[in-house]
Formats: structure tokens, C-alpha cells, sequence
């Protein structure tokens, strides 16, 4: 058992859908999250860039006396984990690899999609973890860079959700996938639009869910769950806090037991 | 006369159409240019950040002993021209006192609106140097964050463009502005399809040309032209480079006598 909390990170705060999750399964784990409000977005900077943008951040984090790190962002996922475990000593949990196992358990043609931005895209971070667990599916990809923005916009329904929507999906529909991974946190809020110009046949993968499954299977493997009884507060950090900062919150996380701070870490 | 270089800052590349008209009036101008790709963007983030970080690329463009320093960004300009004024010696110009005063000669109606970042338009900048020109003047506001990243990824001629155009301006246009200020170095790129939504009737001021033309009025009072009788190369220094700047920097500016460096700055 430890009570420690579980840091959680991100570029912003679409990381709160993996967050949102966690607390489903585990709401007695206190969760420190941070949000890199300042320097966001990561998914059209370089990966040297997200690398140091990781390291920085991780270095923040590490000074709450974490039990463990969820590095929430596919940006960041795609390119920061082997520097991250080689820097600190707490076990370091990336969004990849849980969304890839479940693509696997979810393909049946072993062709499947991956959207994210330019970032996770280009990374080739799926690409090896998918064709580590089974190299026999292919992986098709697409950058849908206007999703994001649409999503922190509260514009998921509205006609322009749904034009980006079918510019960015149709050329992957094409190669008859079954399977389509949505690769960046903010993607499930797009959830129904997807699901629209993709039709019922292919399915869809939100790694938040199962990201939140493998960390609990990790915390319980090495004994790490906490022994408390209590729902925990989650502790918000971000580094700006801009106006529209506390509506987005609320689309993604609701507003009970969620306390807010500004991170003193000048970046 | 002077021939030091002319520094131009931006939150990220957006700031090269005012480079392209500074250039077109005086191409002897050696001309160095900074984005903060690695920060971008500016327009959703706070006062604060927005001011300590141009203070930090200031710091950075005064180690080229600059004779003046242009903030080409809005979102800056909004915020930040006090500050590096008290900081600095060196002159430092804005985007908005152009920009209004540009508006001011186009408007009969005296009803203007402004199109922005969330920055840019919740801050009071605007509202405040067009009262100051002629109280009468009626400023009508709208934060636009869509029409970057549509810029960025080429799409100013797209149908989302369009949809996101009409969903912006629409409101404006029920206030019977006969004047639109495109407050934000991206926008020109989008010129032609908000005049398909704003029609005939609305002027549109282009913030780049009336800077570009107070920057030579500037410096021939100053007597701070240069001598040189040659076209000069444009020094751009970046934050953080990106796969895509590369195209995003043609889109802007083309791909004569221009330099590009990663700065060393590590933001």
C-alpha cells in the first residue's frame, strides 16, 4: 500500500479526460495534475522541444514525492518516456501503450487508424508499440491539427466540427480500417462527430479508459494503491492561467473536489 | 543615419507579413526577426505571461544592438509596449497605433470592428488608442481562435474558412461597422474570404501596412535610416523549429534572402 499521490501531465488540460477516468476506477488515489498552459500546445513542436518540456515539468512533479508518473499527453507519450525513466527513479506510464493493446483487442482486419497531431503522428511511437504486440497490423495515420482548438472552442457539434471531421477521416476510411485510435486527449470530446463520418463499423479507441485500466493494474502489480478509504481532492497545477482556463475545466472534469493553482514554475 | 539592424518580434511567424511590407519600403533595412514558436501561441494566454515573455525575447534581440524594436503581434502589443518601454532604450512600436489610426481614416460610420485573439480582444489596447484619436469612434469586438491554425495549415480558401468566418463575423456585422481591423498578423491570409462574408462595403485594415509605413515615418524623424544602398537578408531566429515551418515561412514571405536560426534562447 501508498498513499502517495499520482502525478499526472499534459500540455493542457485535456490530459483531465485520462484524469476523469482515474478517479472512476481508483477515486481514493489523490491525483496531483499538472498542465503546461504556458507553452501549450506541444503538438506541432519538435520533439527535442517536448522532450525538455517533459523533463522540466516531471522535475516539478517529482518535488511532491509522487508514487508515479502518467505522462497523459500523446505528444508528449510519443517521444519523452525513455528520457523520463532514465532521469527519475518512479515508474513513468505513457498513453501509447495502453491505447495500442487496446486497438489490438479491438481490430479484427489488423488495419487500424490513429489520429493525433503533427507530433504523435509523425512519431513513429504507435507504429513500434503496435507492431511489438502483433507486427502483422497495419497502421494508418492522419494529423488532424484543427481538432484541438475546435474541442477548446466547445465547438464539438457544430457544423465545423463535423467539415473537419470528414476532410481528416475520409482519406484513412479509405484503406478499409476497423479500428481507429483517437491519439490525443482532447479527441474523445469528438466522440459522436467521429463516430458520425466514420459510420458503426469501425471502432473507436479512447486511451484515456484504458490508460486509467493499466495504471491500476501497474499500482496494484507493485503494491502501490493506496490504502485510503476517502475520496481524494485532485490538485490542478498549471503553469498560466488564462480566462477561458476555468470553463474548459469544467467541460472536462466537472467542478466538485477539483482545487486550482497556479504552478511556480517560471517557463 | 544609422545601420543597425531593425528587430521585429512575433508570438510565432504570423509577424512576417509585416516583415514583407517593412521590406517592400525599405528593403536596405537589415531586418531581424524573432518567433517564439516554442511558446506559441500568445493569444490564449494571460497578461502576464504574454508580458514577461516579451520582455525575455527583447532581452534576447538587444544583444544585436537593434536601433528599434517592432511588436508585430497583437496579442503583445495589447499588453506588453509599456513594459518594454520602461525596460529598454531603444524605441518600441506596436502594432495597434497603426492599426487604429488606419481604422480611424477608413471609418465614415465611425463604427468599427475589431477581429482578434482572445488576447487581443479582451484586453482594452484597441478601445483605448481609438478613443484617444476620436472619442466617437464605437469599437465592436470578436475573438476569432480558429482563424490561426486554419492559416497555419494552409486552409484560408477551405469551406471550413469560410463556416468559420460566418460564424465570427455575422454578429459583428448586425452592429453596421463599415470598417473591420484584421487585429492579428494572420489574418490577411484570410482576406479574401472575409470579404466574401463582410461584402463590398466594410474597409478592411491590414495592421502590417500601416506599421510598416509608421516605422519609416518613425525613423526618418529620427534620422535612424539606413545608408546602405543594398537589399539586406532577413535574419529569423525561432524558439523551436517545427517539420512545417519551413512551408508555413514561404506562405508568408518566400524564400529569398531569408535566414533561418534556432536562437538560443531556452524558453
Amino acid at each position: 500500500m501508498d498513499n502517495r499521490p499520482i502525478a499526472v501531465f499534459d500540455s493542457g488540460i485535456g490530459g483531465l479526460t485520462v484524469v476523469k477516468q482515474i478517479r472512476r476506477l481508483m477515486p481514493n488515489e489523490k491525483i496531483i495534475y499538472f498542465g503546461d498552459t504556458a507553452r501549450l500546445p506541444y503538438g506541432s513542436k519538435s520533439p527535442e522541444t517536448i522532450v525538455r518540456y517533459a523533463l522540466e515539468v516531471a522535475a516539478f512533479l517529482s518535488g511532491f514525492d509522487i508514487k508515479i508518473l502518467v505522462v497523459a499527453c500523446n505528444s508528449s507519450s510519443s517521444y519523452s518516456i525513455d528520457a523520463l525513466r532514465a532521469k527519475f527513479d518512479f515508474p513513468v506510464l505513457g498513453v501509447i501503450e495502453p491505447g495500442s493493446e487496446a486497438a489490438h483487442r479491438a481490430t479484427k482486419s489488423k488495419r487500424v487508424g490513429l489520429i493525433g497531431t503533427y507530433a504523435t503522428v509523425q512519431g513513429k511511437a504507435y507504429d513500434r508499440t503496435l507492431s511489438g504486440i502483433d507486427r502483422d497490423i497495419k497502421l494508418y495515420k492522419k494529423a488532424c491539427p484543427l481538432f484541438v482548438p475546435i474541442v477548446e472552442e466547445g465547438l464539438y457539434n457544430h457544423p465545423i466540427a463535423r467539415q473537419a471531421a470528414e476532410m481528416y477521416l475520409t482519406p484513412l476510411l479509405t484503406h478499409n480500417i476497423d479500428t481507429l485510435i483517437l491519439g490525443c486527449t482532447h479527441y474523445p470530446l469528438l466522440k459522436s462527430t467521429i463516430r458520425e463520418v466514420v459510420g458503426k463499423k469501425v471502432r473507436l479507441v479512447d486511451s484515456a479508459q484504458s490508460t486509467a485500466r493499466l495504471l491500476h493494474e501497474v499500482l496494484e502489480q507493485k503494491d502501490l494503491l493506496s490504502a485510503s478509504k476517502k475520496q481524494k481532492d485532485i490538485d490542478i497545477f498549471v503553469s498560466d492561467v488564462q480566462n477561458k482556463f476555468h470553463k474548459v475545466t469544467r467541460i472536462f472534469l466537472g467542478k466538485n473536489g477539483v482545487n486550482i493553482n497556479k504552478a511556480d514554475l517560471n517557463v
